[in-house]
């Protein structure tokens, strides 16, 4: 019942993930309502994405900069270097502004149900890096997410860092409850964590 | 820390009712992952949305065409109109299949705490098509949404209807227990309602 122009509109938002049929009709209908020059910019910037998303060469994160802001910035710590999959995963990080080392962007993790091999990351990238920045790099953080996958792909990428080189600090992230949380309400596979990790006043 | 090209994007999603900071990123950079040739069209249709889509001269629906599908449509029963809020609405009406007649779109609410008065919603329009039909139209069915401003705005077009003919027949939807929802859970206004309307075996 909806016109074809909108009706193409909210079958492209429903194919995006989280959002579902009415949803999708509500953002269309929504877009009908904003101010046609607004649309038209939008329109363009979609159009030129991807010809201006690069990665970039250095850590592979999203930019459109052959090498990126923070790879850039001399006032960092290059000698640390966090493995994280995904962009918007740097952003948890810089919004707090708890951390001043460099990164690694893998751009996924190791899946095998979802047919993900280490191949299919840039793993091969972080291996090359090190071996060009051995010099300057003392620390890796593995921060990939406290799933299964997310695990794995770290186990991997540990082993294949240690193989590479004997001197290199390889840390992961630390497991416990999160700050604000209850004891009561944390699932055992944390609380358990928890436990193990404990430390002394 | 997103390159301005994908921030860009993530912004305007943000704009839209229901998404938040953290949802805009993601499916800025789900975007990025989608093939190009798929953004060009959406851009494209982006771009057309507002000139193409009009609304139908009858009934106010958004259309394609001067007169949309369902005012065209000789099958259906014109003798009865079904008024909404809006285009949603009349989405929820067809796909239950359970309404034949024909519809008028409000294309809002009144409702003064946000500006909104009788003339910036398609009142009069209502009036002047009934003007037009009034050897066809024998009932209009009030199906504004079943809260404050919806009720209100029921009963201003009530008044004006009735001022116009006096043998129209108006009526508004039901109110009571929502099919397959509980009476523990149900609210004391809804339970209210089902009470006073409640209906002999």
């Amino acid at each position: 019942m909806l016109p074809e122009s909108l009706k193409q509109i909210a079958l492209f938002f429903e194919r995006l993930p989280g959002i579902g049929g009415k949803t999708a009709n509500r953002l269309a209908l929504y877009l009908l309502r904003m101010p046609a020059s607004d649309l038209q910019e939008f329109a363009k910037r979609l159009s030129e994405l991807k010809e201006k998303t690069k990665r970039c060469t250095v850590c592979m994160n999203l930019s459109e900069k052959e090498v990126c802001g923070i790879c850039e910035d001399v006032k960092r710590n290059h000698s640390i270097i966090t493995v994280i999959e995904s962009p918007l995963d740097l952003l948890s990080f810089e919004k707090g502004g708890i951390y001043h080392g460099v990164y690694h962007v893998l751009h996924g993790r190791i899946d095998p149900l979802n047919n993900i091999g280490p191949d299919d990351i840039f793993i091969e990238q972080l291996l090359q890096r090190l071996i060009k920045e051995k010099d300057i790099v003392q620390e890796v953080v593995l921060a990939t997410n406290p799933d299964m996958e997310g695990e794995a792909t770290a186990m991997y990428i540990q082993k294949k860092l240690k193989a590479q080189s004997e001197k290199l600090k390889i840390t992961r992230l630390a497991y416990g409850l999160p700050m604000g949380a209850s004891v009561e309400y944390a699932d055992y596979g944390t609380l358990g964590k928890a436990m193990e990790n404990r430390k002394s006043f």
